[in-house]
């Protein structure tokens, strides 16, 4: 629904009249409207359209004729029912309701049409009056309110304010309405009653210091005395005398200025960009042009809406008319954040009530009610009977430093080593990333990402392990390279769920093996002093979506919390303290529903010590992030000295607005868990049986087991992709799809294999009118679904990226 | 005007009555709430009260009267004006208009008044109901919208809905700018026309989706026909009958649960906090008490909503009628975020229409007009020709973190050190501090915070310098402790203008000789490799609030940028280029207005290399943070590979939230540097010369110059504290007022000196019905204002200071 373009166009003017209220006046005013540049046609080529998407009411009194009659321009009414109630109690009544898709779909075609006829008039340009029915939130034929109906399109905003007794507070409301929905307000304009309530004077005014256009319109005749023609003759009259008046002058000025602010800025962003930002994690000397910058105008649902560029309509039939937008599904979750769409008005709302209610609170020696709920809230649903403490920090990389420092400390402490002067590492996996931070990045082997970072010392060891993937159809566990002497052989399963019967598969003894041999080789042998075992469980991501063999991550969190990693140590007999060393899962990028699951810990079906959220804690609206604790590991910073106690935090630590939303945000994933969207996902996943491709080297037996595997990207697209000539293998799992595609130069984050992929699906290479905006990480391109996106919508997004892809080697 | 506790006490339920529009029927409701509530007496003890704080139109018309003439119960209306208009009209024309403080204040004596009766009655509890006029926003007498004017007093919210035509989106506007002004809807009640419009029905599943109570309320009956006496014969009929129909009893248990649930909430609060939350900078185990923990039920303006507990009102006198909240001023604004007031309706719709606009939305390779204009705005407000860049973050420290990336890789490259090998520190000031995360820790000398991280280790060296103070009304600038034979004697000033007079002090050249001596030794002797400067200029916030010398900062930077840090290596001509070592300035604290300017740098006269900003940068409501650099330091850089680039990037990058609350909030910020408040301010420290106080060392004469440095804390009051024999010395400048106590035991983090202070101005020690809520620093104290703080509020503030700090003399 929401891959929709905006409704922009070079040479149409698009404009939505809203109301503060029924009965305002809407109609006048855009009548007036119409009239004022009805008579510019003449000089500056003005071509005028009506447009009333839903209209409620007998046919002979609806708004396009009104509009016609006195303007001489062509008005449309798209959807007309005739009882002259609210649209969607109309709609309901006349037993056919059009879906909001149909709507927006429709008034777009209409207005696109419109816009390619002006295309076609050399200096000709258009104004479309977008008239909506009743108030900014009076529900459309569906139900949902109109500014929430219309908002893919988000056309610029002319309100016709109310001038009745309490029209002040149902102006400003209905203009706070629409602005938390992210409309542009062009103006308001208010009916002056010449002194009686005043209301257009005073919103003149309140508008004024909140930068936002206000004007007063000439008052509507009385028409009380009227016959039908005396009213016309009056009405005709009002609109020749009146449609040039400072106030329509001045709302249309206004219109058209702000129209082509629009354009100007959208056209120079990218240049703007170019010369004063410096882009996170990019090399600027491989920027050719600033055209290579994607120019967001807004985003909704999973779709940015990105500016046209030479390029981006090179294969897209979209763009026959001069359209300034086009719609780009959000593939990377916006850096793995998204999980809740774009502009939602939810959570914008509960953005505003938690500025509205605190604004930012100091957390040290304090307390609010929205960080101590996401706090129980968390520790509820992570369902780690160790956890028991959350500290709060501003993202990932912040609550990785946090998480070392909770554990280095408590290891210090526990074998008595002094940080300062010994050398305590941590053990991880290769090609693990936990932040940007210099400590964070200390948890992580030497690689591309740290190797030019002056103050980057890599700081423990990080082992080897094999990965999960789907090849041909297949799901394969696989050494990594080199190590199949130690691992073993691929091994092979019939389906994604018997990699994780971890019981079945434990006769194998060499991950054991090989995991005891390294410790003592590093710490009785070479003497080394490790302080934790920090993981992404699942799926590392940074280091290039690597699924890691779950047995191997479980089975390597069994043997540190046995290992004697300071002999003559007795581990404690509390079965919720550490042992060994403290586990610290890093879910930063796989947790809160990434996977499908709250806690990607769970699908270890081990508890760590301490474990680290960010990304889609706040549903991917702003930056917040937690680590939490278990008891033993608080334990070691309490002593009578504050130099003892975790010296760390943030200046917005807890704040109120992250928290609210994260506590909004987890309870929407929550009942999102459970809607029929997420069973049908799981269906389809237990459905791989019966797959249609060959799978001969299967010797587990299928089960049935609760705990299925799942993506919300359909398995039959996963196994075609995974027979595909350029593609190496294929995760999905949870919102998550990952392609990794051949390479003969290698793998690694520099290989640009997958670049051709990822530059064809955001230019529609092929003219599919899809446009897919991804990010690679050297041969692995990959998507990510939102919780909320509408699995259609992923069908569509599928079929793109399957057409795409063979395009590719058909065009090699 | 926020001075004034939120309403709520233990046994006085008073709620606000708000009306979606005017004329929907919020009287007849609030005497159907009543009369329901008048029905319970007899059981269970309800008292009952109306109050109408402002109304319009004629006295015997007025909606107190009715009230009573059907519940029986007492009613006022607190201030009347004879014209059926709007308030602020009707005040306007009556020719006395209340202020805005007036009214919350007469409202809340009347409420307190109320609820002190009732808590000499065991068991008794009471109703309030306060009635507004109009739709919610409504404008007041002074103008201001009614939601704002009592935003101060919190009250639960009913909404009643308009059962009319287009009553369904001026129903949920109205809900949603109560919402986003931090109101708690108790309930949305909706008269049900009897399936004419069907708004109550609707509103019913609107609200109940979000977790909105929503409830219909028995048609009103029709009075068409009716004389005079009918009416109120069939009024009284409809309250009597209808008072216990279900809407009005599921809207009074709502009432009375929700207010159990606010209560219960508040009284649980600190003890799941102590349980679940691991706060920070905080040494748990020296918590005796979860009572410790300060509960916050929200904020407004300068002051916390702040639970009482035995120890808060022991000295106060505003406590005898079991309020539960008191107003606490936000003395450390925060940890120094704060800067536009807590719960600024402004703020929360910018962060509102930004996440409707965009949600977030990737910043790599892409762009969004709040985050160019933003880093537009900083780079033209910082008046730094040097910067050029703009790179965001999180928080002050990750921002630090990429300063000191940038700043070393250019350093490393031209003077072809490799960072891994060759350990490249930072040259700073002792007492500095960059942030908590390891690598922003690392920048700083051994101390305190860091001692205890396992992975600190101070890179680089720390330099001593003298510091500025008032110490007995007289600015001095000190020596540090043993470096007097170095730096010179203490110096002494006739005003602080007078320390920044540079020209005039540079005859001394002991800076001069200090810094390049000990540089010589650093580089020459020890061969020791340096790559960058990092100072946060004027004041070292977390190091105690040393207020440097300016001299010596500016000293440092232009002998570093002439110093050979690697010999042969020319320096650029570009004059724009770093030189010698990029310089790296932290204004995270001292920056965006907290010293009474948009840059700290500028105090200093110096152009750093690279610039850091964080905390007000939103105004004090999310985080965000940037980290601008020069374009010199932005080509060390580029180069044809991607490992080169600053591979750093936090998942929000760019948030458009924070950067959309940033741009309103800088310029909100800059509008109120040419306000009359700040003029005066300036006045006030421009009339310095004019103290009572003896200043006998003065040897600079007063002239008139431009660059004045003033303080929103008055002259006055900094003068006096200076006198305190308990005083050590005070810092007054822009908003911050520092205050530094005599200690024996040391002045460092540890010292204890500064409590009793602390504990007694957030208890209200004396009883002065003021609660000020500080943060210390070892032995300081500080005090830190809003740009939008009230002069009378900050009047009111000093003196309610400076008689705690008297009493501790009388009580000790």
């Amino acid at each position: 629904m929401s891959r929709v373009p905006t409704a922009l166009w070079k040479n149409l003017i698009a404009v939505q009249v809203y109301g503060a209220n029924t009965g305002v006046g809407k109609t006048v005013f855009s009548t007036l409207l119409g009239s004022h540049f009805s008579r510019k046609i003449a000089k500056t080529k003005w071509d005028l359209r009506y447009i009333k998407p839903v209209s409620t009411g007998p046919i002979d009194e609806a708004d396009d004729g009104y509009f016609s009659r006195y303007t001489g321009a062509n008005a449309d009414t798209l959807f007309q029912f005739k009882k002259a109630v609210s649209p969607h109690v109309a709609a309901r009544d006349s037993g056919r309701i059009p879906s909001d898709n149909d709507i927006v779909q429709k008034l777009y075609s209409k207005l696109s049409e419109i816009a390619t006829r002006r295309c076609s008039q050399e200096n000709s340009i258009g104004l479309a009056i977008v008239e909506t029915a009743g108030g900014v939130l009076s529900p459309g034929p569906s139900g949902v309110p109109q500014a929430d109906l219309f908002r893919p399109l988000r056309m610029p905003v002319v309100l016709v304010g109310d001038h009745r007794l309490g029209g002040i507070a149902s102006t400003i409301s209905a203009t706070e309405s629409l602005i938390l929905r992210g409309y542009d307000i062009a103006g308001v304009v208010c009916f002056d009653d010449k002194g009686k309530y005043e209301n257009s004077n005073y919103l003149r005014n309140y508008f004024e210091e909140r930068e936002i256009a206000a004007f007063e319109i000439p008052w509507i005749p009385d028409l009380s005395d009227c016959t039908t023609e005396t009213e016309i003759e009056k009405m005709r009259a009002y609109y020749l005398e009146e449609s040039d008046s400072d106030g329509l002058h001045n709302i249309a000025g206004q219109l058209i200025d702000q129209h082509a602010t629009r354009l100007e800025n959208l056209s120079k962003m990218a240049k703007k960009t170019s010369e004063s930002i410096w882009h996170p994690f990019t090399q600027h000397k491989n920027r050719k042009s600033s055209d290579e910058i994607l120019v967001f105008d807004s985003a909704y649902g999973d779709y940015f809406q990105t500016k046209h560029t030479a390029q981006s309509n090179g294969g897209s039939k979209g763009n026959t008319n001069n359209a300034i937008l086009y719609p780009a599904f959000d593939g990377s979750a916006s850096w793995w954040t998204q999980g809740l769409g774009h502009g939602n008005p939810k959570l914008a709302l509960a953005a505003a009530y938690a500025a509205g209610r605190y604004g930012h609170v100091m957390f040290a020696g304090a307390t609010n009610e929205p960080a101590v709920a996401l706090a129980q809230r968390l520790l509820q649903g992570l369902e780690n009977p160790r956890l028991a403490r959350c500290f709060y920090t501003d993202d990932g990389s912040t609550a990785a430093e946090v998480g070392i420092k909770m554990a280095l400390r408590a290891s210090c402490k526990r074998y008595g080593w002094d940080g300062s002067s010994t050398e305590v590492g941590i053990l991880g996996l290769k090609g693990s990333y936990h932040g940007d931070t210099i400590g964070a990045m200390d948890a992580s082997e030497p690689c591309t990402y740290n190797k030019k970072v002056d103050w980057y010392r890599g700081r423990g060891h990080w082992f080897d392990f094999p990965t999960v993937k789907m090849r041909q159809g297949q799901w394969i566990v696989e050494p990594s390279a080199g190590m199949e002497q130690v691992f073993g052989e691929t091994s092979r399963y019939r389906t994604l769920d018997d990699v994780f019967e971890f019981e079945k598969r434990r006769q194998n003894p060499r991950y054991r093996e090989y995991i005891t041999e390294q410790l003592n080789t590093l710490v009785k042998e070479q003497g080394k002093a490790f302080g934790a075992l920090v993981m992404e469980p699942i799926i590392l991501g940074a280091g290039g979506m690597l699924f890691v063999d779950p047995l191997f991550q479980r089975t390597f969190v069994e043997i540190v919390r046995e290992y004697d990693f300071v002999e003559s140590t007795a581990h404690p007999k509390d079965p919720k303290a550490w042992s060994g060393l403290p586990v610290v899962f890093d879910e930063v990028f796989t947790g809160l529903y990434r996977l499908g699951r709250f806690s990607s810990a769970s699908f270890l079906e081990t508890h760590p010590d301490i474990s680290i959220h960010a990304k889609l804690l706040t549903g991917g609206l702003l930056p917040l992030s937690a680590t939490l604790a278990s008891e033993s590991i608080f334990e070691a910073f309490l002593s009578n000295e504050v130099a003892d106690a975790l010296l760390h935090g943030h200046s917005y630590t807890a704040h109120p607005i992250g928290c609210h939303v994260g506590n909004v945000s987890l309870k929407a994933m929550e009942e999102l868990s459970h809607s029929y969207a997420w069973q049908d996902y799981l269906k389809d996943w237990q459905g791989e049986v019966a797959s249609t491709f060959d799978q001969p080297h299967v010797e587990t037996p299928k089960k049935t087991t609760k705990k299925c595997i799942w993506s919300m990207w359909s398995q039959r697209t996963a196994n075609e992709i995974s027979y595909h000539p350029l593609v190496d293998h294929v995760i999905a799992i949870g919102s998550v799809l990952v392609v990794s595609l051949k390479d003969d130069h290698g793998s690694g984050y520099t290989s640009k294999a997958a670049l051709g992929l990822r530059d064809a699906l955001l230019r529609d290479r092929i003219g599919q009118n899809i446009h897919i905006h991804s990010r690679v990480l050297g041969n692995t391109i990959y998507l990510m679904a939102s919780m909320t996106s509408a699995p259609s919508d992923l069908a569509t997004i599928e079929s793109a990226f399957m057409d795409q892809l063979k395009a590719m080697v058909d065009g090699s």
